[in-house]
């Protein structure tokens, strides 16, 4: 099944660009060129180019790119024209803060169920969004058509939960549990790992404060 | 100022081997291979020698490495033996949920303060931390001793956002807003963009529908 015809590096590059050409378009810009959009942006002219090359021929020589062309032509190319219903495993701080990301809405993505193993938060609401059983899962999963999964639970226990969902068919997974998972073939899992971003600032920060001094 | 000698990449795996060591240390594991490092953790054997050959000769041959000694020498590299005092601004739910996010005190930050514009929510007590009006960053970072910034503010917002808490000093940031920001040099930015993870997803979801016809 050759699913990841392109690198998820150039999909994220994808996603940059969609950005910025959201961006254009809202101050009213019809065209710009690859090098204007590098300038502006900060990215690379060259790498944009190549890219966008891969999915067919979306510049025009004098012209540059029409913003509104090709923002629509990335969307489609990201799937960004279906949507999805995501269930969240967690209802914890994070969890809940989760379903109220506004990241989720300027997405493709919908938030349509938080799980936990707590009596006390089953049964309750969350936003627009119910608390069910995560022993429920499947059958949830199944009725409200959930095809993504956010793992919002403790480290020790983001491994079990993982494994129940994919068993339930779910094939997207996000995971913030700092730690490493081990998915099936055929199921994309995306770890947040926080820790990590925050072990290189420390990093950073303990080589910045060796050179100046402790400034 | 040459404060990046090794690679963002790089660090991010020296975080993943922590993490590894710390489990093996959990379960009493006292020596490690290389190989067995790998197999355990899904890496590359040969990856991991290369990068901690960067660092010295850890190794022992016959023997791997030594966990603890191992574990010990990486938090040194990662500035994991220094504190950190972390500000959040931002106090809607994604701000809040990360002061009380448990990989901050996984590692070596402690949020101290959190900042919002909101008059509701300054002098409000969130947890351990107290909501301090974002005009007064400066003052509070500096008698805080405040050394990362965490934005969790809406994307239009972010940038004037990292423009205060750099001009107060503040060299480490972590964004997530999803949008791109321009730093000064020396100032470290860490972006977590969800979106950016969620588009990816999408765009994996997009290609096995397509390929399964909408399983």
């Amino acid at each position: 099944m050759k699913v990841e015809k392109i690198s998820e590096l150039t999909t994220n590059r994808l996603s940059v660009y969609l950005r910025c050409l959201n961006e254009l378009l809202a101050e009213g810009k019809r065209t710009v060129s690859s090098d204007k959009l590098a300038e502006r942006f900060h990215l690379n002219s060259a790498q944009i180019r190549k890219d966008l090359a891969c999915f067919g021929e979306f510049g025009v020589r004098g012209v540059g790119y029409y913003v509104e062309d090709l923002r629509d032509h990335l969307q489609k190319i990201l799937g960004l024209d279906k949507n999805h219903r995501v269930g969240i495993i967690g209802a914890g701080r994070l969890g809940t803060a989760l379903a109220d990301y506004y990241g989720f809405t300027q997405t493709n993505f919908d938030v349509v169920a938080l799980f936990d193993n707590d009596k006390g938060k089953i049964g309750q609401r969350i936003g627009d969004v119910d608390v069910f059983a995560f022993k429920n899962f499947a059958k949830v999963a199944k009725k409200d058509k959930i095809d993504v999964a956010v793992i919002a639970v403790p480290a020790q226990f983001a491994q079990s939960v993982l494994e129940e969902v994919t068993k339930s068919g779910i094939k997207a997974v996000m995971n913030f549990a700092p730690t490493p998972l081990r998915v099936h073939d055929g199921v994309k899992l995306k770890t947040i790992d926080l820790t990590i971003s925050l072990e290189s600032l420390s990093y950073f920060l303990s080589h910045v404060n060796n050179i100046n001094g402790n400034n």
